[in-house]
């Protein structure tokens, strides 16, 4: 799944739920996921439903990939509400068989349920489900909530969400689309984004507000952490599913995942980012001739760094926008073609120059270390990287893949080692405290960074880490 | 063809040659096109010679579309030397047989070649070959090309060579694989670029130096005017085939068309946006609070425009990276959205603000006018549309598409007209002059600005266009 | 899904399961669904079991599109059993959630499970589970059966598939891979066919014999109605599940479903065939010159009533071979061209002849209509239509598409009334007791010809049924 | 290209054309090359003109891949007349490039032509073409035809066509689309079939009457050896281009390549395969139980055998109608599956029986000795192969591919060592007399049998068969 050069944290999920009779539901769902493509890349689905029939469209691929206009029409005459998913997997779970929207017969009638995050103990919730005669089909998460809500059902869904919330830990934002309404979840923690929109005079819900800005619905507000949303035919409903936690939203969605132009629980991406830049600088000011970003990632932090040290900021590092999935990997001995084909440098600008260069973070560390190498070959006199985020150390239990512990390489070498693995004249990461800085008060989930897991971790990991802990 | 956000002239094609028997030439061809994917996006096609036989395989669609693992190493096994080809191409002849490169058989064996850029005599030429007993397969230019060598041919491929130049009016820069060698032509004006480099020994041509880069090849020079490049096991040969003319190449190759990290003629197109920026800074000075791009294309003329004004760069306006080309296009009634799923502006960035907007040229105007008024709707306080070139008022007869005459804004309003259709507070074109400033002692050709075409127009259009002169 | 040339019942499913550590599994079930394609051309599936952990490849369309080489070494990687699955199915529920095997983590691992067949109580088993928590993601009746195992389930897989079986009503032949062995169960009345083959000490079991011969398998025996069969590394064991009542295996698999050299219950299909003809040539005897069959159905009943009756057998109707899925479709205007585009009368042949033609049977009789008329168009003398089975009365509940009762022609017409629309001099239909003689004294369900429906029916269709006997 | 058990020759090509402006040309084209679909299967084209412009799709594959709904509209909205192709090739040029119908832009305007046959002085032609100037851009015969008639032109069609006709030898039958007609030729010996159809006061030719029936067109006669046919607004007209050679119509397509329905010459297909099997009775009397084909080729000369013999007919072998092009071959260890996938022995039918077989054609011999291996396996008595035509010794210059000289049996093997390596009990060709009886007093090519060249042979080939003349 990795490509050569991707080596970044990934997101696995994205969702979005909307209620508007009036309105072609399906193909609004499409672009909004089309807005939350970056979320996941791997599989989408919409599931439409008229109140009491679903019918769910569901393909490996992107957003564009999977839907036709043919198919779009077929779903749109269908309903009058709809919720739509975006997925990206790890490998080997990567089939169509847990592509989501995952659509259900339950005691009620129908079923969709999308969901982003991840339990920590799903494998628990499952035996217990097996135990009790049940089969599952698939090895989402989703198929384990969806059976605990048919259990629970008695005569209302939002009583038998509560008691299904009581049993789930972890990470979850999700969208319902049952029983004549549309439902939205965010856990207790409120570690994955969620918030609400709404469209002339209907309500939608979405991951991030910039699939809100898409369809033209205004942003109303965040979902609460711990907070069930219900929309119908009479507007928007609330409740409080389970008692609210100390709020602890994702740094990493700040840092990284989210898009630059969403704003997740009153902060704006693009703006924390540039502060992230601000405090780079004054946590560490290099003397150097340009600042340049590592694109696409580092580009608002390095704007940030540049305007807080007054080092003229400059595009030495051209993306080449084509660089597609089905690409032909080079061969061994043109390893070195590979990051070429997506980045290349611009001598003209890089010459003779000491250079600053900001990326938002480092995973492996194969990528820094060529893109280093390629400065320095059209002439940089010093390269100085600059990450304005801390070193990943520890893996995230709530929906993101950061890849292996063993491979992440902050767990594997202390800072020098991997200033000398990347070949940069210095390297500097940006502090806990100065990520919080960066995010004002907000109060965030930093578990990758600081192995403090707020909304618990799978027994077995636990022990794990207690045994490895002060060596990493 | 034209996406409802295109509104960019279109590059027409781009090519490549490599002749290096200790290399896989098929597998450098395809990351070399993969680098210049941006000058066409609508057929690509890599042929291979063992120095008699020549194999070929050209399709539809992207180069990571068109080429498999399979099939390069099947061209691979094939030969010593190759040339490729991408492009782009207006409706109704946008068909596989006209993908380049054209290969034949002919007396001296057989020859594939790729042609850039657009012959401005080509129906003239083509009725006397036909009238002579010939037939053509394609509508394409480069076949015309390609009879014209055959039928001068007498015992050098050079000579043959430069008597079909005799012959050509117009922009072409050709690759040739034939008889044991591959060649490299550029017109006596140099409207189109291709440039050469050297890789372990071995010598390549391409339209931008960004391919020599991809592949790992050092730049050694551009081709001049007039000039024939023959490489071959005893390397590089120039001859020059027609004197050289006062020197055109297109300007349009640094505002819009070439890669940022490409430098044609010795100016890098980065540089040289840049310096637009500034320049546009300097005829336009205006009191606003942050300047900013429509991206991509008016990223490096913004932040030129920063510089050298003082007034901070702010990313307003989001791009999804995520538009391919097979998307649903929104129904009329959601046109609003077609703009937005490509462009998101950030609110938090824009509300209030007085807002300086850099962009490359319009075109129709129609993306514009929809930008502004996403500014507008999020809160921008004013909005100056200030465009790095200036007005489009004449058709390009050199290979560059750049709409009809009749769908040019400029050649249909005054200045105030397109302010005011655009939507914006001020609108400000670059001067020629400054264009001519930023471009340095270039000798460039201007024709789409100024209607004055270096390389001669066609018969009718010029007719055509005198009827029109004064009035437009 | 029914192209305008297709009047046939149509066949539901074909089931395959082999348990052979030392093969490759995978391959040999790809060519067994391939010689049981004939039952089922929607989609396609293979699951492999190494005796724990099961993996599964299913998709839509012909089995020789859903399979590639790279998927069948992926599968024979992973096991050392296996079954397989080809499903035909009615519009509206062709979906690839639909497709089998249907597999699934239950409390003793992975089961998978294919069926053949139909439950004539699925809808009441299914609303007592979703009563009792379970949900259903698929609409087939396998489902059904895989919860009602998992939820019996104690210690042995054995005892809950008996307890299963009591619950279940309709016709059932299933291969199931689970518990480290593959099992095969027949339902109580052996409705739909289920044989044993050996192949190098190691057993499998398939719908039809062909697919024995085509692995080059021996044939065993049948499966007994109501019996289990479990093969494992101890080769082969049986136990009935149910008593087995009076035998009533379909008689329409050897009119036109089963392929021609298939036996089944011991009789082969060709030879029943034969002697349907035969028995049709004694009811109804004809002064005619040639014999023709409708290729390819009523091509051996054909050959059986020439060589009874004396006269000569000739082929007067010629089949293209080439006829695809993927067709274009006549215009309205065209319709006569669909016909022919499968069938071609041969002038030379029919020219002034008084021609017998042998179909196997008629469901709506469009095409029986087009084809005579073909034949008096080329100038046969008089058309006598001869069908080697009985009008089709009522719907089969067993498993086979026989089209809506309202559509069968023989329920809206009597014979003379069928006779003018499709145009023939003369019209026979073969007797029962004809059929019967046929088969020999082997106890069939002849349901869809006499209403008396051995396994049960639905209970809503059973009224329907009482209301309109008599009438129809 | 060829599957384990494809062991007959094959055609190369068929062609069709219609003048016809009231109907959808395009449509009733595909319908055609339909019911052609048996002469090439590889690629296919249709060429659509409006009496000036010609529009042309083609494609790799089968009819019903190649066109889509909204190809058949696009082509239809173009034209009163149209041309189509189907193609079989050899391996290596099988490219799209050489797809047809080839269509060019000449002196008068735009011409399209397709071509079935094979000529035998295409390379001298070439040769002299590209020493004057012109190139080649596919490897077709097709295109030095159009070249020719390209250059000869002067103010007529028909007289370029006249003087190509001069210069070609070998075997052609030709239809153009050019100058507001349709025209068909076939060479002076009529060795390709080709024949006239008039559907609704309109004209269309075809390589086989069977697609005249399809499409609804009556048979006027078929175009003799020689002629040129032109089809326009006034009707049709004649012309003998050349004086007519002794006939030699390819006996090979009597016997195999075409259709049982269509009708050559005035000899039907059926008809002569009929009395094929009646003269290898006379010629071959056994003593045996039953007489089957090889299904499908030997259908109709075993009817033959079984009629003049009495022995029972039967069908002792089915074929699997779903064996398809892109089924994946059997390992080496399973080599024994790859005819049995194709072809079953009905062992009910076969056991304990002498069965006399019967084919069309024995070229490499593999399938046949598989397929005798078979029935020998469930039990056949005796096993007598006689085969409806005589030994293959000589490779076909004329447009089929009867596999290289080398691969025939029949040149390496004399009948006792053929009977050995297939492993019958006995062996019989049918005699070139024999043949000849069957086709009436019909003056026909036979070749591939007797190394009789009637249309000549390429200069090389002719030296080399001299050589072994004798031995073989």
């Amino acid at each position: 799944m990795r490509e050569p050069w991707d080596d970044k944290p990934n997101e696995e999920c994205g969702v979005f739920g909307i209620y508007a009779p009036e309105q072609e539901v399906a193909r609004l769902t499409y672009y909004a996921l089309y807005a939350l493509q970056h979320r996941g890349q791997e599989s989408a689905g919409i599931a439409v439903s008229d109140g009491s029939t679903i019918q769910v469209h569901k393909g490996m691929g992107l957003v564009s990939e999977v839907f036709s206009e043919r198919v779009l029409l077929e779903l749109n005459s269908k309903g009058k509400m709809a919720i739509g998913h975006v997925r990206y997997s790890t490998t080997g779970s990567s089939l169509l068989a847990n592509a989501q929207p995952l659509v259900v017969h339950y005691q009620k009638g129908m079923m969709a349920l999308a969901h982003n995050g991840n339990l920590t103990n799903a494998a628990e919730l499952r035996d217990e489900l097996v135990k009790d005669g049940a089969v599952f089909q698939t090895t989402v998460d989703t198929e384990v909530i969806v059976l605990l809500i048919a259990r629970y059902y008695r005569s209302s869904l939002e009583d038998a969400l509560v008691k299904t919330m009581l049993d789930l830990q972890g990470a979850y934002s999700l969208v319902i689309a049952a029983d004549n309404k549309i439902m939205g979840v965010r856990d207790p923690y409120g570690v994955r984004p969620l918030c609400i929109g709404q469209l002339e005079g209907r309500y939608c819900l979405a991951s991030e507000s910039c699939a809100l800005d898409t369809i033209g619905a205004e942003f109303v507000r965040d979902v609460l952490p711990g907070e069930i949303i219900t929309i119908d035919e009479d507007g928007l409903h609330s409740r409080q599913g389970l008692p609210s936690q100390k709020t602890a939203v994702c740094a990493f969605e700040y840092i990284y995942l989210a898009r630059p132009d969403s704003t997740i629980d009153e902060l704006n991406v693009t703006e924390s980012r540039r502060r992230m830049g601000v405090e780079l600088a004054r946590e560490c000011p290099i003397e150097a001739d340009i600042v340049i970003p590592v694109p696409d990632s580092g580009m608002t932090a390095a704007l940030g760094y540049a305007e807080e040290s007054g080092i003229p900021f400059a595009q030495g590092l051209l993306k080449n926008r084509y660089v597609g999935r089905t690409f032909i990997q080079p061969t061994q001995e043109m390893r070195e073609v590979a990051v070429r084909l997506k980045l290349n440098a611009n001598a003209q600008v890089i010459r003779g120059k000491r250079v600053i260069m900001i990326d938002d973070s480092i995973v492996r560390g194969t990528t820094s270390s060529r893109i280093v190498e390629m400065l320095r070959k059209v002439g940089a006199k010093e390269v100085h990287l600059l990450i304005s985020s801390p070193p990943v150390l520890y893996t995230c239990y709530y929906g993101i893949d950061t890849a292996e512990r063993e491979k992440l390489i902050a767990t594997n070498m202390d800072l020098e080692e991997i200033r000398q693995y990347v070949g940069a004249d210095s390297l500097y990461y940006l502090s806990d405290e100065g990520v919080r800085r960066a995010l004002g008060n907000l109060s965030v989930c930093m578990a990758c960074f600081d192995g403090n897991y707020p909304a618990g971790m799978p027994t077995g990991a636990k022990a794990k880490l207690e045994t490895c802990k002060g060596k990493c």
